[in-house]
């Protein structure tokens, strides 16, 4: 054997583990569906997302990093589950509790491993990189796709109004002023259509 | 506005349609669940795999391509459905009715955006390069975790043997020798359990 087999059995543990984040509901829905997605479908449509809009990006960033990041940026919520966007303030010692699933899952892998992928999601997390920035804008910018979709989705449903979306997802304009202008158009639409309220 | 309105709108059509890969359900199951996995949350477990397994890559690859071709490699089963593994030289036309499916899907982006991503999705399913070799075994080996610890999962349920899946996959390791040997040790525990017969 011309390899480490204990390292790889470490590897596919962590596999297997973070195959339960297919498990975990957000509250969007598939768009014309009645079901809502899971983070790890998430996870691939905002990959996808992060690569096809690289040009609306406010600086040069490195995209295999962006995209590294998204891969594991909801991992955590195997062990806290998805977090509402606008509940967050609300969630008490949620970093905290965060940072633990942090340590227990990316801690499947050897160190070197949990090093990288542990700094990745901290720097995700800390939203001050060019890429951290970026890739959170395009995280917030699905949802605004999936809702505008979904005659107000995941807004309608949860009353959420324009005054909301717009404070809760501002920091998008860190990342892409294009995109954050996108969105306003959208939520404004999604007001005009009568599907959310103004505040 | 300072952006190309209309093509950013190509490209949220273009995200929009490929949500509907959400919808795709494959013949694995979700490591010890009842519900068979979909193609999306299947492709996020690939780029995560590929990014852990790098190491393991018989040559030197290109990660941020290999990712790349992941992130799309199965869209085209939105027009074309999910074919089993082992039923694709079974299945009549079915690269001509993929490549219409790339061409409608990628089509929906401009030109330039078109062509790359026809370009990356040509390459997966050539094979002919490092990456796309690498990027099959990825995509080849995770069924392989997923169904031994699903008790023979996808293998036992469609009655596939040793030798078929020994056949079925050997091209594995073209892209990863050490991914290959371990997917054989999976196979022969899972017959010794008696899951799965030897031919």
């Amino acid at each position: 054997m011309l390899f480490d087999i204990e390292k790889l059995q470490k590897q596919i543990a962590f596999l297997v583990e973070v195959d339960k984040l297919k498990q975990i509901l957000r509250k969007t829905s598939l768009i014309g569906m009645n079901r809502k997605e899971n983070s790890a479908e998430h996870s691939w449509h905002v990959i996808l997302s992060a690569m096809i809009f690289h040009e609306y990006a406010n600086n040069e960033v490195d995209l295999f990093k962006v995209i590294k990041m998204l891969a594991i940026h909801d991992i955590v919520e195997i062990d806290v589950g998805d977090t509402f966007h606008y509940d967050k303030t609300t969630k008490k010692d949620l970093f905290v509790q965060e940072a633990a699933a942090a340590k227990r899952i990316f801690g499947l892998l050897d160190s070197a491993q949990h090093d990288e992928y542990m700094a990745l999601w901290q720097e995700f997390e800390n939203r001050d990189t060019n890429e951290a920035k970026y890739a959170a804008a395009v995280d917030r910018f699905i949802p605004f796709v999936m809702n505008s979709h979904n005659n107000g989705g995941s807004w309608t449903e949860n009353c959420i109004t324009v005054k909301q979306a717009l404070d809760k997802n501002a920091h998008m304009q860190e990342g892409s002023k294009t995109l954050w202008e996108m969105a306003q158009t959208m939520l404004t639409d999604c007001h005009s259509n009568g599907y959310i309220d103004k505040e």
